[in-house]
This record gives C-alpha cells, sequence and structure tokens, in this order.
C-alpha cells in the first residue's frame, strides 16, 4: 500500500563520508619513505575496492578548519563495501596518525514530490483504487521506469572539482512549524520552488543529496561541488529566503575543503598543497 | 491503585548497548595471534554467560562511520546479569584496545494502550469500582494472562538478520506539544496509527522496543532489525509522518552496523569484514 | 523578611556524586595484590571520615553503562567535609586508574509547600503582620521545630538496596510554562498531587531529594533506591503524567547501577559482580 | 550620543576565572618536596604580579566535583595584566600536573539603570536637548561622579568567605519573552525588585558582577561569597521568583568550592583540606 | 537572474581562523634555544606565504582563558592559500605542542543591501524587467563599479591595535521570528539601523565582517579590532539593544585576546607577555 502522504524516493549508492584529524606532530617524525608508503596504502587500498566505476567511486579533500584536516568521500553498492571500506581505512598503517572526528553515513536520494503525484493522478484517472493489487503493480512499474531513467543521477561519478562542501540537514519538526505536518501538495510546491533556485547554478555546481533517516542523526545529507568556492556560499544564501528553507530547514556542521587526487596523498602528509584533480 | 492516565507497560529482558571505539592502530601493531586470543575471549565470556537461550542472548555489529566500530547488545534476566556482561567486557585483554563511546540501559516493554483501555472498560462493566481492592486483583490478574501470551514478545531471540540499527527516542513534552498532557484516548488513537504503518512492514523489518525512563537519558530504545537497510529508511521516513512521530517523537544518535557472529570477532579485527550469521 | 512566593525548605546532608570510568586495561596489569591494596585504601578512608553514622554515610555503586563505572555517593555535615571526601579518593592510589566522567553537588531539601502555607495562615489569624519582627520570630520557631520533626528525613541513612538511580532535574523556565512564574498556590497543589503518587510507591522505593541551586547545573537531584529496579521505571513514568512532571520537569542524565558494600570494592575490580548489600 | 534604551554601565577590574583539573595520580607519584615547590611557585607569582592592592587580588578555590579541582580568580587593572597572571600560570611547573576545564573573561560592572533614568530626567528639566554637546558633557560628568562615588564597588577585595559560588548568565532573548525588547522603564523596575531582594541578604554574602558581553560566551558573571554555603542556595532560589530571573535570566554551568590562602597550596596537593582564609 | 528577496553580497579575502591550546608543560621542557626556532620558523613561514600585502595579511593573538592560548587569523586570496597556510602551521614543529581547539572558516563580505535596493530601483526606472537579460548587464556592470569603489574595504589590512575579539553569528530562523521571512524592506531598516549604532563607535573600533554560509557553522564572522577592550563591550551591548539584534542574532563562542607582533612568538612561548603591535 502506498502512503499518499509519502513522497517515494529512488535510491542509489550507499554512502561514507569519514573525517579525521591528522597528528602532524607525530607523522612528522616519521621517515618521509614511511609517509610515501602510508599513502601509497590508502591509495592503493581505495583504488582496488572498487574495479570499475560500477562498483564505485570516492574522494579526497583535505578540509580548512580544526574539525578535520582529511575526509573521505565512499560511494559503494552496499553497506558491506561501505564497511569493507572502513575497515580498511582502518587497518592501514596511515591510521596510526589520525583521529577519526566526524562521519557520516546515508544513501544517495532522488526525493519524487512531482511524480509521485503525478502517478498517484494518472492512476487515479485510469480508475483504479489507491488500496488495490493492481494500484500497487501500476504504482511499481511505473517507479522502476523512472529509477532506469535517473539511473545516472542515483549512481553519480564524483565530480572533479576543487572544492567540496557537506553538510547534513533536517527538515523542522517545530511546535508550530512543522514539515511532517504539512499537506503533500503544499510540500510538493516548496520543494518546486525550492528546486527552481537549485537549477539557476546549473553548471557552476553538482549537488548530490543522500537520506540518512534510519542511518545516522540527521535526515539528509548534502554534498555539492564547484570550482569556485564562492558559488556553495551564494547558492545557500539564496536558497535561505525559500520558503522550504527559510522555516523548514536545520542543518548541520558544515565541512569545506580542496579535492585531490589520491596520488596526491604523500604531498599533502609533507605538507605541500595536494593539486586539484586533472 | 491503576492509574487510569498511564498505559500499563509489561517488561521483559534487561538490555543494555555498548558501543566502543577500536584503537586500530595499536592494535594493529599486537601479533595476530594475540588478536586471535583476545577475540575468542571475548567471545567466550559471552558464551558462557548464558547456558540456555532462557537466560538471554546477545549480538555482535560492525558499527559504520565515527561514533564507534564495535556495539555489543545483551539481552538478559537481570541488571545484576547485565553487570555481570559488562565487567567480563571490561576486564577482557581486548579493552585495552577500546574507547567506550557510548551505551545504553533499557528494559524490553510492550505498551499497552488498547488493552489497557479494553481491561479498565470490562472491569467498569462488572461494576468494579476503581478504588476497590478487588479492581485490583482482577486488573492484575488480567495483567498476568496477557504477560503470559506475549511471553515471547517480551523475552524474544535477536534476530539474525545482517543489519541493525539503534537509536534511543522521547515523547516530546513541549510547551504547546505534549503528549503527556494529551487525553488517554488520543495517546491511544496515535499509538494505533502509528502500529498500523509498522505493521505494513511485517516480515522486513523486526522491531525490539525498550523502555529506559529511570535507566537511561531517554524514554526509549529502538533496536531494527533488516536483511536490507534501505528498510531502516523506509519504514522510519513513512512514519516520520504519523502524527505520533510527526508531532511528538524526538530521536537521540542513530547507530547502524552489520551483524556478525561472535566466532567472526578476530576476522573483523584483521580487517576482514566479517560474514553475515548464517 | 519571609517571602510569600517561595516555598520555604528545610535542608541536611551536604551531598557529593562523584562518577568514575575504571581504565580496565591498565588495571588489568597492575599486581592483583596491588589492586587488592588500592581498594582497601579507598574503602578504609571513607570509614575513617565518618566516625559515627551522625557524620554521615556513603555507599559505592556500579553503573551499568559508558557514562561512567563506578559512582561514589557521599553525605556529610558541610562542604568542608565533602571537600576531605573529594580530597581522600583524588589522592589515594586507585585515582591513577579512575577518570572522573561526571560529579553533582548539593544538600538534602525538604520543599515545604504545605507547611509554608500553613505557617503563613496561622500567623495571619494570630493578626501578626507579615512584615513584623514578631511574624519572623514566631514563623522561624516554627520552622526548627519542623527541622526536628523531620531531622531523620533530613539526615538520612543510605537505604541498603541493590539498585541505585540518581538524575538532576529542574523546573522549567519556558516563555510560556513556567513554574517560577505559577502562583504559590498553583505550585503547592501541582506539588501535593506529585507526592501523592510517590506515596503509593511506599515500601518499594526510597526516594532522596537534594537541592543545588547555587551548587550545580541543575535545581534539584533525585536518588532512588530499590530492590526491583523496574520501581524506578514504573514510578518515574506513572509521575510522567501528573501536572508537575508533565508541563514543567526537565531531567538531565539518569545514571543507574548496583550498590555494593565498599568491602567488595576489590571483587569489582576483579571483574567479579560484587555481592549486595547484607 | 547616549542611547537612552541603554542602562549605562561603570566598569573596574578585568577578571578572569580559571579552572583546572589536577591530575592526582601523576602528582603524586612526584616528590612531596616538588609539590611544595610547585606549590611556592605558584603563590610566589601571583603575589608578585599585584605590588599594592590596587594593582589587583585573587583568591583560589578548591572546587567540590568533577569540573575542576582548582578555580583561579584574579582581578586585575587590565587585559593585559590578566594575560600576564595566565602565562605565568600556564609557565608554572605545577601546569604539567592541570588541564584547564573551563575559565571566564570579565570587567566588573555596575548595571547603573536607576542612574541613567535619572540623569536623563535631570538634564531634560535643564532643559538641555538629548543631541545637544552640552547635553553628552553634562552627562559624563556626571558619570565620571558616581565613578569615583562607587569606586570601591568597582575595584573590590576579595572577601576572605570559606565558600565561593560562581556562575554566568544571559538575559534571555526569545521569541516571546525578550529582555533587550522590553522597555528602558519596565526593564528598569524589574533590576529594582532584583536588587530588593539581594538587600535582603546583606552582610551574610558578597555580590561581585562582572560584564562579558565581547569577552566570553554569556552576558554576564556572577561571584557569590558567603561563610555559609546554604546563603547561595536561598538567595538564587528567592531571587528566581522574581520578574526579571523568572522570565528573564538563563543560567551556565555553576562552580562552587572552598577558598583558601595561597599558602595552602601545598596542603591542598597533598590532599589535605586546606584551612580557610584568616 | 537577481533574486529581488536576497540582497547582494561583495566578497574580498579568504579567511582562516585558527584556534590552538598550547601544551605548557612539555613545551616547558623544550631547550630554549629550541623554542626559540619554533617560533621563527612559524613566523617565517608566514611572512614568506604573502610576498606582499596584496597577497593577504595575517595576525597572532595571545587569547585569554581555556578556549585557546594562540589565535592566528589569515587573510588570504584563495581557499587554495588558506590551505596552505594550515598545512604551513600544521608541518611547523609548534605544532608538536599544539591542541587545535577552535577554528572559522569564511570570506570577507559587504552586505549590500541599500545599494540592492537603489539599482532596482534604478533599473526599474530605467525601464528595465527583472527577467531580462539588459537588466541582468546593467545589474552586474553596477556591482563591478561597487566592487572597485569597495574594494580596500574587502581586501583590508588587519588593524594593530592590542586587542582582538572574534565571534560567530546567525541570523535567527526561529518559529515566530524569523529574519528570512521578514520582507526585504525590512531587513533592509533594520541593518541600516544597526549600521548606524556602529557608526558612533568610528574611530575606537574596526570591525570586519565574514560570511561562513556553505563554509562554517554559524553564517557570518565578526572579527573586532580596538585599543580599549571595553569599546568591545559597550559596542555589542548597544547593538543588542536595535532590533536586528535583539530580535534576530544568535552568537557563537567569543574570543578575545592580545595581538602581538610575528616576532614575539618565542617572547611568548617562554611565558613573557608579548609586546603590542607597534
Amino acid at each position: 500500500v502506498h502512503n499518499p502522504f509519502v513522497p517515494e524516493t529512488l535510491e542509489g549508492w550507499s554512502v561514507l563520508h569519514l573525517m579525521y584529524r591528522v597528528d602532524w606532530g607525530r607523522i612528522g617524525d616519521a621517515f618521509p619513505g614511511d609517509r610515501q608508503q602510508m599513502a601509497e596504502e590508502v591509495a592503493t587500498a581505495l583504488a582496488r575496492s572498487v574495479a570499475t566505476a560500477d562498483d564505485g567511486a570516492h574522494a579526497l579533500v583535505q578540509l580548512l578548519g580544526h574539525k578535520g584536516d582529511l575526509m573521505v568521500i565512499a560511494f559503494r553498492r552496499s553497506f558491506d563495501d561501505l564497511g569493507r571500506v572502513q575497515l580498511a581505512l582502518s587497518r592501514a598503517h596511515l591510521q596510526r596518525y589520525l583521529t577519526p572526528t566526524a562521519s557520516y553515513v546515508s544513501i544517495v536520494e532522488l526525493g519524487m514530490y512531482e511524480m509521485t503525484a503525478k502517478i498517484h493522478r494518472q492512476l487515479a484517472e485510469q480508475g483504479l483504487s489507491v488500496e488495490s493489487d493492481a494500484y500497487d503493480a501500476a504504482f511499481d512499474a511505473e517507479m522502476a521506469r523512472q529509477r532506469e531513467r535517473v539511473a545516472n543521477r542515483l549512481f553519480p561519478a564524483i565530480p572533479a572539482t576543487r572544492h567540496v562542501c557537506f553538510y547534513p540537514m533536517n527538515k523542522r519538526r517545530g511546535e508550530t512549524l512543522n514539515w511532517y505536518a504539512e499537506s503533500f501538495e503544499r510540500r510538493a510546491d516548496m520543494m518546486l520552488e525550492h528546486g527552481k533556485i537549485g537549477r539557476t547554478y546549473a553548471g557552476r555546481v553538482v549537488q548530490v543529496i543522500s537520506g540518512s533517516i534510519g542511518f545516522d542523526d540527521w535526515e539528509w545529507g548534502v554534498d555539492l561541488f564547484a570550482d569556485d568556492p564562492l558559488v556553495f556560499k551564494k547558492l545557500i544564501y539564496e536558497m535561505r529566503f525559500d520558503e522550504a528553507s527559510a522555516r523548514f530547514a536545520e542543518f548541520g556542521p558544515f565541512y569545506v575543503g580542496l579535492q585531490f587526487p589520491p596520488a596526491a596523498l604523500a604531498a599533502f602528509l609533507e605538507g605541500q598543497l595536494p593539486p586539484a584533480m586533472e
């Protein structure tokens, strides 16, 4: 039975963000050759865990500020595969010089407010009763078609931009303003308006939304990728004035940094700014 | 005297969740044979503490993210038995490589909104006065019958699913929205609606609710067990729109991970993804 | 001058709760004889600091969960005496293996809502003006009589139950619900109703309330003592529905555990469940 | 230009509170002579930094509970002088055995609600326009007179009481109750009522208020000094019912402890209760 | 397309604040010559990273209180340059004696409420439609002119004052008071009033606002520079009564301290109060 209050969602990659602080003093005492080897071990372990782009993707990010020095983003096919990535990093020699400071567990998600409403409408027009098996079957068939249509958005590559921004967020459930107590139509309208602003930034920023209800402490994780970090500020500031954000969004901590190729991890450990992606 | 505002509850296992971070660097420096021995010591200690399934149950979970690497769930007959489990883990050699990051103390609980109302109604129809000893005796007798009827839900086994999700929660006591100031009937209606959604997920997820008022910092703990972790997200998201959750639920931190047999603890410490339960 | 908005309170023991985490790995490396000696040193220091029951009382509690392994409760005649207890524990050898995780400073307190109202009423009937010295003298004389009447509740022994529950709490000062802005009569009525529920648990639980305004971060500390820990849950859950709690109570962290005789501290350090009080 | 919404304030000592936890295990391993020397070094450094009472004052407090073991309070002429005190403590040998757990930066402040209103009224009666230079000059001259009148309250000695209580606080800026949106008159009335309660405790407690807007995370710091710690509880509890506190006060963490002469620091480190001030 | 609800902003320096606690015990054990060398390494690294004032600026601040001992403020051309500064500090030998306690990532920002309104008005008067390309081009051209006009405020030097105050802040998005749901005009009016108060402090304090939406956990960072620290308190207290602050401002932690020349870092590490800027 499809609950008409709940927008359908489509899911893709399982996602793990891991933030670490580097023990710079102790790693500085290690031999340069050891730093090199430790960096290679991590890069190799990550590379080996994805035979093809179909298995997943990952990124390394030099974070700015004290919340962490290094962020690893991993997109994988399953939680088992995320578990493998985390264990590989945990048992790598570099781990002796890292302290985990934060993390996020989620699954890439496309919220389908418009699509959900449209399918319900179409099936109703076909005279199907919402509690019938035929309705369910037709609904599921349509969702399967959609899932294929948007497969590349459910299983995206990680954009090779220099700047990356990650933050988790909730929809507010306050005593007067409560997203989950708004009607489906109101929520759909607000999401539509919200999406329109996002589209005016097309080409300058790529956004990957992942759902984390049941997996982590906020409801969604947002990854933004851009060449110019100012775009993060402009986009989020402009959205802060749309109703969905102004009244209903709650934001967690923000992580911002510089993406670099895994092969440059050794340079980073030497204190050299690692280059951008090619 | 039975307070007619308060739903009766039935209680089962005493429950302890213990989350630990592994000191991967230091444990990597230990001899493989020592890791093997330390893992066996823990598995043996847990196994010995429950002679039969009647004494309790426990599970090991590889957590995803930085909130912990390992979660131990123990169901036991009493707080004394939980104390024994915790001390056994604390004094095990593996503890040298573990840091406690979180925990939860609770008792398996069935909330009996419908049943409470029904008994009060029946006894009233029998002409018993709510403050009489006869009323109390009849009430207690009925509760005892219920306790036997649902014994397997009060003292459940731990489902052998791959994925486990744990989180604590409260019913809101806000300045305008206050669960505890709602009438018994309103609360019963909301719990009924809430339960209906849960039942549409039967077969895909098993839920164990435990009460923690007086024991820990939230009012209830929720354990979900499923083969497909997506079910956690779908279930909790759908419930978020029912009134009991949308208006009255407050959620604590979420812990999600991969259940594995205690015999695979050594593999986990070696950095190998431990297998699912058989 | 006695402020008619403020209920009088009577005070007894100065109270200190100290929660510690044990460094199980390092203490496991110590020689058994050393653990024995360290345990004895603590037990002796506590015993010596109270020549007679008139000087105070103390208890050791094995905590469940990660918030601490050991809780020490000390009732003493003064803050100086509490300072002595804390320093004795701090300089004991065992301290090398302990990390303080929490604490609470308070003074046993009896809130006298009914009594305050009654005295004000009686003195008014005697024609005494509330701002006169005679009024003050009569008031103070009556309070002194009360203080003697309830001396055993101001300076109680620590009940020798197996289970102990401690938590701090506040009365809410929200923007709409504000305990301190309610009239004296409303507050007195709510406390009366609250107390009635407590009395139905007489014989199953002993409650010691201590005031901590000016001493610690919450307004009151609550210690509950019971043989059956389920009583903590039942009592606090039922109270949660009375108006004083439902609308005005805010709760801090809960600590629950198993009381044991100081002589069993060595067994606890060996990882054996220490026995209950005799 | 003097903003008529803003009460004038007069300022005195720059104030620094520093709270430390002692590493009792490690300091217990030090030689007694070393502990003696380390204590003397701290006492000497503090004494040397104030040639006369005109340069400042300081106090040592043994804290109760786990939030710290030792609190240093320093009153000085400037932030430079506070910086000197902090550096002297930081570079003292004892620092090897201390962990900073909290601190507070503020400046002794007298809020002048009544005085501000009175001056504005007098100048208006003299026919001076509020935006004229003459008004400003007259206002400043009057403030200078006041500053001299209350110099001993701006630059007080530290009372030699046994018990000290420190806590920071805010005036609430809630969505409905907002101190800063109340009229000057309403605020002045509430402060007057608040002050009256304080005056009934004269002789039993000394209060030093310091302002910390722009310096630390709360708006004010409050130090209370009394021989009987019960007075802290009685005073703050009674004030909690006046409107300024009941509706508008927000309280931070409370620190309570036993003041002792710097010369007794060595005894404290030996685990002996240090004596009260002479 | 220019969103008429959103005030335009102009951006300058990328900004990084890094707060560190010094391990005074361990650094006190180092040889004086080593402390000297470590201080020089940091000062040199900072100096080298900016060939001319056009590349950026930085400041060292001795913090008061326990939130940190040392704050580094860096203004740079890009996030890459901030990454370079952070890595240089991380790999410096001094880092062995530092623990990061806080940080802030932002970009110098001028909010242009008045200017935005004025441009929209002018373009409307010229008969340009808000969605036309001509409108956009004219708008952008005007913003470019503005950017040049205020270049020295976008890329300021760091004032050589003794006292520095840093704090982050948000505009409130409460359930009833919501900055982002207010009309453009109301917001512009409140910012105008807010700015007027600031201007009465001209000459006594310099303020640098930086935007951090998308970069850090608050929306803006505020740096204040003054010779007399009392000005921080007076300014922020007075502003607290204007509507933009009283109703809509939320403040994060405050950091206050003493600016000193990088060449004096060695003196600071020796425990000598470093001198003010020349």
